[in-house]
């Protein structure tokens, strides 16, 4: 579209909203764009044609029937902390924030659960459900800023959703205005809904199917008591194993991470943790309950690591050092930064029992590339989160980290997994998935996409790729025992 | 459709169905139809056109190409013992029994997984992961007959599912065919799974969307220990009342469950549970975890339950005392016939914290139109099952119970809930799904049946009412607050 064209619709289309928006919450200005131009995943920067930011459901509704009236595409946003993309704005599209939309309506502890406005930050529900003893238990890393609206969005998990589940689990009901700017309630107080399983299609949805205006979470009772332990080892796989023993055991901690060498070692210099800086590899494995069952836990799960192959398991001795194992763990990534000029962070799921297998090689690729890795993983739901050590500014190491992140992939599909865990697929990954499904599934993604927004006015060009797109890319689909991977790009 | 004209139909389908299936398994003699005429809602039959009973997965890609071919309809089946008619057979369509499809095809205990076909027995999946120490969670009255594949498409609950969640809650995969005959995986081993929900999409979807030709369900470590208390009240009210308080207290047991004096006695009588028979309500809480965590858990419950204003709290002596316990809450509804001639179940959801005043407005509607009713609720779900007992011979009474059942629905959607529970919408309460849902949201669902049935050939007529259907039946959408609500026909 040429410029000049898209002068004149911001300037309809900002004349239009006005007339519903408080003028100062709608943005043309290139300097008031400019906030919006990316989310987390920084390398990718557009400005959006306009900003609306409503503060109400009706002016949600509002922008929603003007933008389908003038058949200009809307991304909506919540607080942008996402990691793939799902927020990138296009130049003609409007960019619909929902931070205003921050008001907790109800906490309501007869029935465990909360209603709220989509820009509430994740952890202010927990905050508001204190007081009764309540809290919401999907915590992603980013849980100060990000809100729940981008939750839903983005179907957030965290570490302790291994126990707890994502935010799927974790949802009754949805209020979403459609792309014609209709208002529908989604799901309820019960257990089921007849009907299809509208609630659960939408979460994870990318803002591809409707705009979430409120959210009715549940609330889980605080454990009484949370313990951690931390077990090192000599032996990066025998770690893995560990894993694997400890859940094939019946154990289901509320959380369960690894640390390998190179990533341990980068958060202890950072964070100053504790941790046993000479181990190939180290686990956190949380437990919660009450008082004696987590007394029982931790001391099977001690005995259970040691049986595995730790040469030492710790228990934190105070809730400050409890704190302090984890803020290792929750360092990690801003810690690869300090110890290498840039890293590749990578987002993929395996089964289990193959951690083994999937950390040697993942180490005989570091070795194969030259690159360094540190791998810091969900142990626990298996979500891998390899971070590929690299300089930009060295000629070629670009692309053999992209190389390497490349087979990483690969391996985590052919052990039957996925090119990506919790971060979504937004932009990043939107080449992946012509590799992950099958043309027929993906045909069906586009129909229940079309059952939504006809016209593809939502988020277009976000996580489910044309089956043109991908023939462009040359995917072929991967069959379980004859895997012809094409190279991975990036982007 | 004319007599002669399903005659030749069904004899040229046979013929063609018979080169890829064992001829004994394409039935078409109406004594070998027969027994497929309804599924457990069984007022309501038809000799469907012909069955295909297939052994592999193969054979149902088979049957599927052929229908897809021949324009004719399909409707799946599982053992049959669904309540809301979702099997029930057409006579222009052809029955696909999938019976035949039972094995268990591996228990992986690393991953706490097992993948079986759909007509396996929901307590053989249970009976296969013993050795393991591990079982299946979802436990439907029926476990003993009902089959996976049925629960998938009923999205099945049970006593258990108040904690451990719904059918849909317990699955990592599943394998389909489409309505054309292709193979389509979805889900996976991870948590997540990039693109739209298609696993909760589909699960609950009653066979409307493609048919389930392998089910991967997770697996949960068998609990060391089982405790059941029951509680007598004095007054129905405080029952229900005690229901909210115990969950408001942070306590989420396995199973609670709430029986009425009527529903309480006819079970005594019938099965000598040992239920005190004074009392105007019990609630049965069954917790399980390892063996202190039950011990302080059930000393809790015990407390609050006296708190709450029980007249007695007892707990099982030993595991035949629990055994009987249950037993006379598993024969409630076979306990109803034997002191009514005829019942009707209800089936519905409410919020938790509305069930002392949704009892109270029962009974005030029995009192109204002369008819007994036994309650049998889940209550900590807050799904009711409320029978009101009539006598068909009698003039008037089957109207008035129809009436009656209408006011109990009513009154679930005006506290907020809804007029299905757990045994799916099937034939039994398409109308009712215009009362329960605006036009946007059927519309909706017909938009994603598209997608996947673009002719409509998956079990036409049930699930979803068409919007004529809705104008006929002349329903008004329910809003919150301004409740107008039409007459609920049965059928």
């Amino acid at each position: 579209m040429q410029d000049s064209h898209l002068d004149t619709l911001r300037e309809r289309l900002a004349a239009r909203l006005r007339k519903h928006l408080d003028p100062a919450f709608v943005l043309v200005r290139e300097e008031e764009r400019r906030p919006y131009e990316c989310d987390g995943l920084s390398a990718y920067r557009h400005l959006p044609l306009l900003v609306a930011l409503p503060g109400d459901i009706e002016q949600v509704q509002a922008v929603m029937r003007i933008c389908h009236e003038e058949k200009v595409p809307v991304i909506a946003r919540g607080a942008g902390t996402g990691l793939s993309g799902g927020a990138l704005p296009r130049e003609d599209a409007v960019l619909l924030g929902l931070s205003r939309l921050n008001r907790i309506l109800e906490v309501d502890p007869d029935n465990l659960c909360a209603r709220v406005q989509p820009g509430v930050r994740n952890l202010a529900i927990s905050e508001a459900a204190r007081p009764y003893g309540l809290y919401y238990a999907p915590d992603p890393s980013s849980q100060i800023a990000c809100t729940i609206g981008g939750n839903v969005a983005e179907n957030a998990g965290g570490v302790h959703c291994l126990k707890y589940g994502l935010t799927v689990n974790n949802l009754l009901a949805l209020e979403i205005v459609t792309v014609e700017g209709e208002r529908l309630r989604i799901g309820g107080s019960g257990l089921d809904s007849p009907g299809y399983d509208l609630l659960a299609l939408l979460t994870g949805s990318e803002g591809m199917l409707g705009i979430v205006v409120e959210v009715t979470v549940k609330l889980l009772p605080i454990p009484e008591r949370t313990q951690v332990a931390l077990a090192a080892f000599d032996d990066v796989e025998q770690a893995g194993q560990a894993v694997a023993d400890l859940i094939a055991e019946g154990i289901l901690p509320a959380g369960l991470e690894m640390m390998d060498r190179p990533a341990l070692r980068a958060a202890e210099d950072f964070v100053h943790a504790g941790y046993p800086t000479d181990a190939a590899a180290i686990l956190l494995c949380e437990v919660d309950g009450d008082n004696d069952e987590v007394s029982e836990e931790i001391a099977r799960v001690r005995q259970r690591l040691l049986a595995s192959g730790a040469s030492e398991v710790r228990t934190a001795r105070d809730e400050a050092e409890r704190a302090r194992f984890w803020a290792g763990r929750k360092a990690a990534f801003p810690a690869a930064g300090r110890i290498s000029p840039d890293y590749y962070c990578m987002d993929g799921t395996i089964p289990r029992k193959h951690l083994a297998r999937v950390l040697r090689e993942i180490a005989a690729l570091s070795e194969q590339y030259g690159l360094r890795a540190a791998n810091v993983f969900h142990a626990g739901d298996g979500n891998l989160h390899p971070l590929i050590l690299y300089d930009g500014n060295a000629p070629g190491e670009l692309e053999r980290a992209e190389e390497f992140g490349g087979k990483i992939l690969e391996l985590c599909v052919e052990v039957g997994g996925t090119i990506t865990g919790e971060h979504g697929v937004g932009l990043e990954k939107i080449n992946q998935m012509c590799a992950q499904f099958p043309p027929e599934e993906l045909q069906l993604f586009h129909a229940i996409k079309a059952a939504f927004d006809p016209n593809g006015l939502l988020n277009p060009g976000k996580a489910i790729p044309t089956l043109n797109r991908c023939a462009e890319f040359g995917a072929m689909h991967v069959k379980a025992g004859d895997l012809r991977f094409p190279h991975l790009e990036r982007f």
